[in-house]
């Protein structure tokens, strides 16, 4: 019988181009929203989600950097890496430091500060997530790799450019009314499907934009979850899996089988189904990893995602309710602060208290990936 | 009431300037020796401790990437780093994962490899360690500030060249004997003294190699741990903290403060004290570490552990032994598998089978540095 452990704060900076703050000024405006939300409680232990600092600030050592300069004292702290997926990978960290009763007060935070260099070199930085021998070393960058899977999917499952479009448009529309996201003006399908060729099929409107954030999020135990709140919000079930790096090795380039795994364990540890999720944070970096999420959780069937989106499912009001931050497309993508967004952003949602797009819901999943669908992780929430 | 965690199986590569070996190829040595040690029980997840991939190999997503590589399989696999504090980190994490009861077989390896490149650029990826802005941007590197809390230590202390370098001494004279060890020869207190200085007053002699390695050891539950052997080694003491990462801004150059911490939490947690322990691995990347570290453990007083050492102190024979590998001074320092490297020895000493100065063991402990005192744990093993 595994310790339960609660959300008990959370903490966000705007996501923007903050030409005006580095990595320690967007943490600690994060980490102490999170404090403060938590009822102004210390955590004894900190867990940072970053993936650039290392090639775009020239700092390692991010635990200990970011403790003491965030204020939070001598307290253990250190960095989880998992490319895009670091903030899920140090949430599922931070959840087993509670679990296992070692810390009783964990914050789990992300953040990262891609602007401080010309765009060649951050994806540059950003391709390190890639295989360095057999992907990065030819010129392959997440673009570039995402346009494959882009493409192959559409000849697949014969879906056109103006039905992945409508992702875009919803991600848009949300984002406007979502005080913390980056892109808050509203596109149509027109724009999306003549916006400028990154990498074909690839167009600028279907893909996440460069960002600096933080988030952060405070994890209880029981115990003193309770004395904070009367409702705190649980987690019920964590889930991480991982698959090749190099995606022409996979077995199957329109399916993550990272995903399927890590729900499965997610799902399992909650003792629930797909059918029981109010609303989900999915991973869109570009616009068929928010569709292809959907459909390796189990949402929709698999080539059906973008047809029932047309259909008006996942819009604000359908169950489950997609991406109501406006998701990495328009809300931003952080990097390695993502997943923590996406864990806040639900804890919101089922608090209420979400300053954009409401979800009235009782239970809530996120999932975040690191590369393109290398290391995937899912969280699910309870009221 | 804590699940209890055992150390089942430890595999490691000879410390060495492997030219002909990059990181997985390090990295699936020490595993697959480990998964043999373990039983060939296979690992649930993967938690891997490393420094500078992303700088050296340009490779991040580096728990997928030696995941697959290594042949274990889709599981949970990320990457943690606090500088030469990594392997120590990921050793804190896989304990958590595996005491939270969230799986219950868990790899924790440590991997490097410096040797890739010019060592200037090694130079300057480890320096990322240290603070960007208000050390590494001045030209501080490791070497030089260690050399500063040296003749900070040297001075206030009233302790000669000499005498430290008994410490430089006993490592190469235990190093000897170790087969994984890096530099196997003999040097005496003459040819340390006399050696090139390279940040005064700290000579070569007094300084950890360059090396490229990787270690191994599964963590186990007590359910899974009984089963592969009647008496597996036991954790029963793990502790972390951090300090300011720049050391100008430290309450004492002396004294590592986060070790103090580190080391209180992890005697609190196993119930004994420093007199209990028979054997360490202490991080003497520069000597003066070495020495400062088994004060700050509270093995002798402070300003006093080269006297005592130069009275027969912590030499083989003595209680506690320090550093029967040889240490990073003379096994080696592969940056972010050191802190594997330590615990996977501590382990083989309480298990009876370290193939070099065996000190007969009930209790031992390991502890780990990142950056110059920045970030620091604590493991308690016991037979």
């Amino acid at each position: 019988m595994m310790k339960k452990v609660y959300v008990v704060g959370v903490g966000l900076t705007k996501v923007s181009r903050h030409y005006d703050k580095g990595l320690k000024e967007l943490f600690a405006e994060a980490a102490w929203k999170a404090i403060e939300d938590a009822g102004n409680i210390m955590p004894k232990a900190l867990v940072v989600g970053n993936e650039t600092s290392s090639s775009l600030q020239d700092q390692d050592n991010l635990g200990a950097y970011l403790a003491d300069y965030g204020g939070l004292g001598r307290i253990p702290a250190f960095k989880v890496e998992a490319a895009c997926g670091s903030g899920g990978a140090a949430f599922y960290t931070g959840y087993a430091l509670v679990a296992s009763g070692l810390v009783d007060v964990v914050m789990v935070a992300g953040v990262e500060k891609l602007t401080d260099a010309r765009s060649s070199v951050t994806t540059a930085a950003l391709a390190k997530a890639a295989d360095a021998e057999y992907e990065a070393f030819y010129g392959a960058s997440f673009t570039s790799l995402n346009a494959l899977l882009m493409h192959y999917y559409m000849k697949k499952y014969r879906v056109s450019h103006e039905e992945i479009a409508e992702w875009s448009v919803m991600m848009h529309e949300n984002a406007s009314k979502n005080p913390y996201a980056q892109l808050r003006f509203r596109v149509t399908k027109e724009q999306v499907v003549t916006s400028r060729i990154i990498a074909y099929p690839l167009r600028l409107l279907d893909a996440s934009p460069i960002s600096d954030g933080a988030a952060a999020v405070i994890l209880a135990s029981e115990d003193v979850a309770k004395k904070i709140s009367d409702t705190p919000i649980s987690i019920v079930g964590v889930g991480m899996a991982t698959d090749k790096i190099y995606i022409a090795g996979r077995e199957s380039l329109d399916r993550m089988e990272a995903l399927i795994l890590a729900a499965k364990q997610a799902f399992s540890m909650a003792k629930i189904s797909p059918r029981d999720i109010d609303v989900v944070e999915v991973h869109d970096a570009f616009s068929i990893l928010g569709l292809m999420s959907l459909e390796d959780l189990g949402f929709v069937e698999k080539g059906r995602a973008a047809k029932a989106l047309n259909d008006g499912a996942f819009h604000p009001g359908d169950k489950p309710t997609a991406n109501p931050s406006g998701g990495l497309k328009a809300r931003g993508h952080p990097v390695g602060a993502t997943g923590v967004y996406q864990v806040a952003e639900i804890a919101m949602q089922l608090r209420g208290d979400f300053p954009g797009v409401k979800v009235p819901s009782e239970v809530g999943l996120a999932s975040n990936i690191g590369g393109a669908g290398t290391t995937i992780t899912v969280a699910i929430l309870r009221r």
